[in-house]
């Protein structure tokens, strides 16, 4: 059984499996990387038994069969191989050979690894039931620009997810830690309603995998505890076929709509970078229980201050405003973070100096409700 | 008090500082970075107890005094300030303002601060009666490549610095953890005769500073239990003038010349780039208890290969060998390493299976003896 593979294919596809494949774990199989043989395609697999990803490849096969290889000496060597191409041969070992470089790599019996259940691109199939087509750039900002927002603490269980939700309206991902909420809305109605909620660590592996896909469509499925990726069917000369699944968490999120404010007394316009640039520079000096900055909106500008043990800072940024003036005060982090996925110029609403401000891209302000990114921050009691 | 430094200025004079001030220290002064103001000159300090460095900068001065600033909130803010210029103010606080920026900064009182002594770059000073002058470039050379060397063992504790030699037939650094051994020589007399072991935390202090330095002269100058650095006087336009001093350990190397083989029944010549990957690639494979790589030395090329749980690794690389061919094993590590300060063709020098090897560039093995680089690695026993 053989294969002979462009090196820069092979480090390109394997860079992917890299990050999911743990160097640890209580199974020792899942720190092991698969390679599966069929007539025409080479398939790389792994799991760490939260998300399975596989890359299938278009390459001309010599024979048939299912192999694991210790990933971490198959990583490390793949990286730095003397060859253009990488030849790979199966028996009792892999024989592995670039250059003037050559080894034999020992291989675990496949017993008691995991089978791996991938969606399919072109259409519903066990485990997956529902499925729906969404541009992979759209998939990714969706996941991104919300991702921030999750919590790390063990006692909100359900708000170390990211939920997404599929509706006749469209394609909605929120995420929450409590404090604070961001939405992303994506206008495209959905084939069908539903709730699902993945863990954060898990979206980043999406958001990794989804960049390096970067254009084309995505086949985005769902079956019970299950949701998949499928990029589309094999390229020749080849590309990457990539197929993705990770596990959900149990439950949803309780309702938010709530905490979204709907009447806004004032909304201040300003550019994103030298916004971030004077909070960042300004919450140098807040104290470091709670991060508290100061903003005064005045006309034509918003004077940030802070306060903490090493002295006080202030700087003046100018800005746009509609509506009343007022004061009011953040966590410099929360707000730096609401910032994070922006660029260009965004507006802050402002529903009170005590109950939650939204922030908007200020294109989105103008698009249709629920489009686009908005961030729910609220602000420190005076 | 006040002064106006160009931001440029400040931020790459006080980068210096910034890895030698502690974030926490026993001694919370030492989280303080000092700043003193006399006619014409503002003096940046700073120490951890161990590595005391200060910068001075030519500038126009209003007033005399010496202050302390919280280093952290001060690093932090000088990297990000909106304005091309930085004006400090003192008075019961620092009060910087930059562009749209301000700040109060608390300072500390100074008492209990140490006072910091470092020699003079016009010749020997208390509490430095000795002095040298070396060229930067030299003295970072001595220092960097011979680092790699040192001990990270505590029961050992003199191989946990770098040793420098000075005497009328140059200087040398050395270091060395029991194992191997790195030399380093520069065939220019010195005006003393002394040793002194820097720990080799200091010394990557003081590559770090030298290579900030650039190019020009350096004093280097010995006192009881001290060394210490300076560049040349005060430029204007202002260029900072750069001091060091760091503590020296007690105590000097065992005497490790009767390690150094002389004779070598044979000499291979190699690239330094195509040995240390195939080295590297090689290595994956070798076992984790002693990285232990196999070399066979034949006619034109040497075979290398390393076996391990894993699997077996093979390569083959060109080498112009004088002499008897012969087999040897070393830890791919300590080989790896030796090789790190080189680029460019190098020779080894083998003196037997299982005696010392020695590593040369190319380009020393034809000048004198003690000059430059040498490394002295012990083959693994068979």
């Amino acid at each position: 059984m053989k294969v002979t593979i462009p090196k820069n294919l092979l480090t390109e596809h394997v860079s992917l499996l890299e990050r999911v494949i743990p160097t640890r774990s209580s199974n020792p199989l899942f720190t092991y990387l698969g390679l599966a043989l069929s007539p025409g395609v080479l398939t790389l697999f792994g799991t760490n038994g939260e998300v399975d990803l596989e890359v299938r490849l278009h390459l001309s096969i010599e024979g048939e069969g299912r192999f694991l290889v210790p990933a971490q000496p198959f990583f490390q060597l793949v990286r730095s191989l003397p060859g253009d191409q990488v030849e790979l041969a199966f028996g009792a070992e892999l024989f592995l050979s670039s250059g003037s470089f050559s080894t034999r790599l020992s291989l675990a019996p496949d017993e008691g690894y995991p089978e791996l259940f991938f969606p399919s691109h072109e259409g519903p199939s066990e485990p997956y039931p529902l499925q729906t087509l969404l541009s992979v750039e759209e998939l990714h900002r969706a996941l991104s620009h919300v991702r921030y927002a999750a919590s790390n603490e063990e006692y909100r269980a359900i708000f170390r997810g990211v939920q997404l939700e599929f509706s006749e309206k469209g394609l909605r991902s929120v995420a929450s830690d409590g404090y604070r909420l961001a939405l992303y809305g994506l206008a495209k109605p959905q084939p069908f309603t539903k709730k699902a909620v993945v863990p954060a660590r898990s979206v980043d592996e999406m958001v990794r995998v989804l960049k390096a896909m970067g254009e084309g469509e995505v086949a985005l499925a769902l079956g019970p505890g299950i949701l998949g990726l499928a990029t589309g069917g094999l390229a020749d000369p080849p590309q990457g076929q990539v197929r993705m699944a990770v596990r959900l968490m149990e439950g949803e999120f309780p309702d938010y709509e709530r905490v979204i404010p709907k009447e806004f007394p004032l909304k201040a316009t300003f550019e994103v970078e030298a916004f971030r640039e004077a909070l960042r520079r300004v919450s140098v000096l807040a104290d470091r229980q709670n991060h508290r900055v100061d903003l005064m909106f005045e006309e034509g500008r918003a004077l940030l201050s802070a306060e903490g043990d090493y002295g006080k800072g202030r700087e003046e940024i100018p800005v746009r405003l509609e509506g009343t003036p007022l004061a009011v005060a953040y966590n410099a982090r929360y707000l730096l973070e609401a910032l994070s996925p922006l660029s260009g110029e965004a507006s802050l609403f402002l529903s009170g100096p005590t109950s939650p401000s939204l922030l908007h891209p200020l294109e989105a302000s103008a698009s249709s409700p629920g489009e686009g990114y908005q961030a729910v921050v609220v602000p420190l009691r005076v």
